[in-house]
């Protein structure tokens, strides 16, 4: 990418971020109403702190820190670049101010766009373009917690009443059948990936057959109504734990009021839509449902290589597969090698993409990864068998 | 009380919580950092339910309430009005937003104009009465809350650069000596008073002595100097335990940096001041220090009697008795009995009353009441022997 | 007392403690299913470490360890005297076994004889007696943590078949009416009290009533028909949270077996008989009680004033009381000083006695002391208003 | 095999978990010093459970179970079969006695005796070759929660001064290669294997090195004194957190004594001996020696490959891989189909054997499976690269 390509694309990432948040009110800024979700305005710095760390600070000659106690407000979990707020205590500074947060953006993309006016070394368009995945990653967390945090509001307060929600068509067709052999996985080209998606190598499937449509809001109510969250058989044993521990029922932002099944949405709260895919349940749920099918999910080889024949992109779908390196995986030196390979125990994988990725972040070889527990991403469920 | 004094009292009172309110930012409002601090949008939206609640939808004919979830949001503890927002989670709510608790506050403010041009009844009167109480207990509570959120960023802002601390001068002078004997205490008189201030009753003394003066910085950086939070014989078990857990080291908003102690004051951080009664610590501390100094605190008994002598009203002065009911107390029925009865167990008396305590509020019969850990509030020690 | 007679009395004390244990199985001395039990086998250690550390280590020249490990495992909470095994700890320890641990008691009980034959100070004379009362308390203590470890077990094995639960008669009369005025409380005499009976002094006391008896099973039930512990308006605060929270609907020990209750007594699973005082409740579950009967619990000034006229000694009664020092209190210096002070805070007071207090242990000034929440204490609810 | 030839192969299993228990005092049977830990007499009953409550019960005309409450003491964690005792319980329950859970011991062993004299089904053949590999399975859990309840004991008392350590010496070979291919793994033949060790399928391995040794204390010890414990560079971020949250230093059971380092082993407190396979490390241990040391742990598929050419069998070597379903993998239906796959989320999979894997119980294509924090199990690292 050109200089100026890069101050363009720049400048188009770090205002859909601000186009996301500009349905918010102040408040919807600042709280924290649980430990995964982070208050947006944190990460409207964080982002920001991204950029002035990792490429200002140590490439731009010259360059005054906007405010040297925002490193220790605005790191998320580098532990290389020094102590930080612990996660939990985000939602409790009311400082700075989302105003000031503004201001410190634009702090940032002003000498951000002094700094690019001169050609940037390969290393430096490398943290770059790093940064604007980073920040991307970001936009699509920032749905997620708006989500939480307006969804779990007792005022079920709108998003954004003219919220569209992208349909999806279902297909209808039978599963598909994939032939044993071997095929290759991981990322393949010249373009940005994430370290987790390399290397390219070699994996032995056998037969399986995978559905070209993701399940239905309709479909998991048969799991529900057939009492299915109330057997142990369906379950991980961790899964039958966690569903008791919460008295967990039916998907997060799912109510029952007088007899209906509504859910809450970027509009507000809606009759569910029985026809729309299933969305925010936990891998244990997912397994479950799947389990009750008599079937499986897939493995996360097994969607890479059926992908060409998936519509894909509606929600993150759960895999089987435990979030593990590939063969000849390395870390990079330096804070930044802090991004995926610590993360590398006890996660799920979760592949395709959502409604909330941004154009242009994903990838048939993006490996998304949460906690088995995490249901307020945008997630859903194929099977496979 | 005739109707346009109310008015005019009503007005005053409710006028003043918004002055403390009004060096806030909008981010300010929203947060808690901890279960016992309430968001500051919390205490302006819950004192208007109280009189929405008690007064107006009971007694003003054809009042419209003005949403009927705020009940679920703004109620506190009251049992008897219904189910409610859990404690810990006020802070995870952004709406209503500041500005919705704005207009609240003014609609219930017009419907009670509307309501108090007829002469209340004096049922009405003594809600009206407690109500301005009750508002008045939050305005002293938002100075704490107010402190402890601003305090405990790391960024330290000031709430008032202008803030003026009242001084509190030592007199010097030696212990005051009170004759045992029969005395009188509890609440006389026709004027508003807690149900936990009744009966007056008779209560027999002991030969004591009591410090006219509060315990200043100095005095108590003597204890931390000579060791006193490491060393077990001046702690109550559960004093020790707390401050091994906790890593208790000094007052709460102290900091010691290279070397040097400093406080978190209304107007930012600050050099300690020596001089001035310390504060910010839990009875637990107080009781520590007495114990070194071989005295005690006094009783809330001792206290009362001593009163016209002492200079009181700068910090709420620890105790050493327990919260208890007096003879003959009993409840009134309904929710307005459930304000001081049900947390008469495991909670320490302090007598006095603050800087942050609104004109006209105190009593020398006052009995106010936290937990023995509490540091947030605005208190002090007194010694007795 | 004299030489001889200290001999016997340690002896006979010593017995008394081994007696309670005879009908216990080797694994019965073992475990601590919550923290506040201890394994019958650290008793039995613990008492005699007493008596090692305080008497034999300091003043018996020439006197040999047993083990110097035990210091480690036998403390309780004496700070003064070293680290030691925390008490959650207590039932993780398989070893030094049951057998050991006699031999233990063996090996101190024959040095106290060689030590005793010499005429003691009149200093270590105040120890041992301190000794004996100390141990009585572990006897006590004995009872409960026995039949907590019994009577929680699923096979509800019997402590003792012939075990005969003394009979207390209930009295009929009408409550009992004592005048307002002066008294005095608190220790008189030569013999042995604990410090925190004194000193004793006047305290000014209201016209009040008690009942000459305790509540029973069957009065108590009338309680708990009545919805009781379902309705908040009879409970503390904290008493609510705990109900809830514990879903407490009785008793300890109670259990509706095809709708008739049983409880659990020394001699197994027995039908309940409702003339029998009420035990096991805590002190939330006794004042919820009075609470509901419009009635209240005595403060332990009245109980002990009308302590005279009361039958008493069957179970310890909650009273009202904080448990709190009295005027001129002070610690003695030392490890021994560490007996009572530094309980008092957050405590309530019961007075009396109970079935499991030993012989000549009790005295009408006794102020034992436990955390509200406790049940598994032999006590009872008397009413006063 | 032959019916008698079952018989014999019973009665010497079951004889092996009672040698293994021979060294133990009465005490040691009850304790449970942490959840994971279960008290031995819980094991003995545990496994005497399982062949009553799978083949006696249902398959034995005219059976008389021993106890009906035994099921509920002693099922582990079979929902099929009813309610139980909760795991961190089991270490509360001083009933059963020892010798009442030989008695049952004794009396389901000749039940087992009786019902075997008639050849049994092809069906109960498959329950009891079952029942044969439980019960060895609880043999080697055995020795792990007795060194456990044993070397937390502050007395560190010996299980037998006699045992016998058995040596592995190191081969101080090269890394062994291994080439790129399609591999088969998984169990072929007829005898005996767990059901997560189906089906056999292929893989597709890349160019891996193994090394033929394990990693010694002496090599551990250099990570130990390189810092390593303190550089969250080597670590995953959770395990980082578990080091930190558990102030770990060095693996359980060693003791650093005056400078020297000890280990607590079968015999008692002893010198750490250089030479030996480390051991009773976490998985986050593991990998954080590995990435210390710029290699990784085997994945399970490259340890199967390589097992030929390894000397393995004295620990269980943690792998990089994820306790997941093999293709095809299914459960059997009802409580037996509990065995392994509720378990396959957020564990670690261990390959080889260890020297407390009783004889004849191992296999090359074996699964064991532990959470990644834990480290009382008998384990031991192996590097790759």
């Amino acid at each position: 990418m050109a200089s100026s390509e890069l101050i363009a694309r720049y400048h188009q990432i770090r205002k859909h971020t601000e186009d996301i948040c500009s349905h918010l009110q102040t408040e919807d800024y600042v709280v924290q109403p649980v430990a995964d979700v982070s208050p947006p305005k944190w990460h409207l710095g964080h982002t920001t702190w991204f950029f002035e760390t990792f490429i200002l600070k140590p490439y731009f000659m010259g360059y005054q820190e906007f405010n040297p106690n925002y490193n220790f407000v605005f790191n998320s979990y580098y532990e290389t670049v020094g102590t930080r707020v612990i996660r939990t205590d985000r939602g409790n500074l009311s400082r700075p101010s989302v105003i000031d947060i503004y201001s410190y953006r634009g702090y940032v993309d002003k000498a951000m766009d002094d700094f690019l006016c001169a050609e940037p070394s390969i290393e430096v368009k490398e943290l770059l373009i790093l940064g604007f995945n980073h920040e991307q990653q970001h936009q699509e967390l920032l749905y997620y917690d708006i989500k939480y945090i307006l969804g779990n509001n007792p005022l079920f307060p709108a998003y954004n009443k003219a919220y569209h929600m992208p349909k999806l068509e279902k297909t209808g067709r039978d599963f598909i059948r994939i032939s044993e052999g071997v095929y290759e996985v991981g990322y393949q080209g010249d373009d940005f990936c994430f370290d987790n998606e390399l290397n390219r190598h070699k994996v032995y499937l056998n037969d399986f057959e995978i559905s070209p449509d993701l399940v239905t809001n309709g479909e998991y109510l048969e799991f529900i109504n057939a009492n299915g969250y109330h057997d142990f058989r369906y379950w991980h044993m961790e899964g039958w734990g966690w569903v008791n521990d919460n008295k967990v029922e039916c998907p997060m932002y799912w109510h029952n009021i007088d007899g209906e099944w509504h859910t809450y949405t970027f509009r507000g709260l809606e009759k569910l839509n029985l026809d729309e895919p299933v969305g925010h349940i936990s891998y244990y749920e997912a397994y479950a449902y799947a389990s009750w099918r008599g079937m499986r999910l897939p493995t996360e080889f097994e969607w890479e290589v059926a992908a060409p024949q998936l519509n894909w992109g509606h929600a993150w779908e759960w895999t089987e597969s435990a979030y593990l390196p590939y063969p000849g995986f390395s870390k990079a030196p330096g804070a930044i090698g802090e991004y995926n390979g610590k993360f590398m125990v006890n996660q799920k994988v979760l592949r395709g993409a959502s409604v909330a990725t941004p154009p242009g972040h994903g990838r048939v070889t993006y490996r998304n990864f949460f906690h088995p527990n995490l249901r307020w991403l945008f997630n859903g469920i194929r099977l496979a068998k």
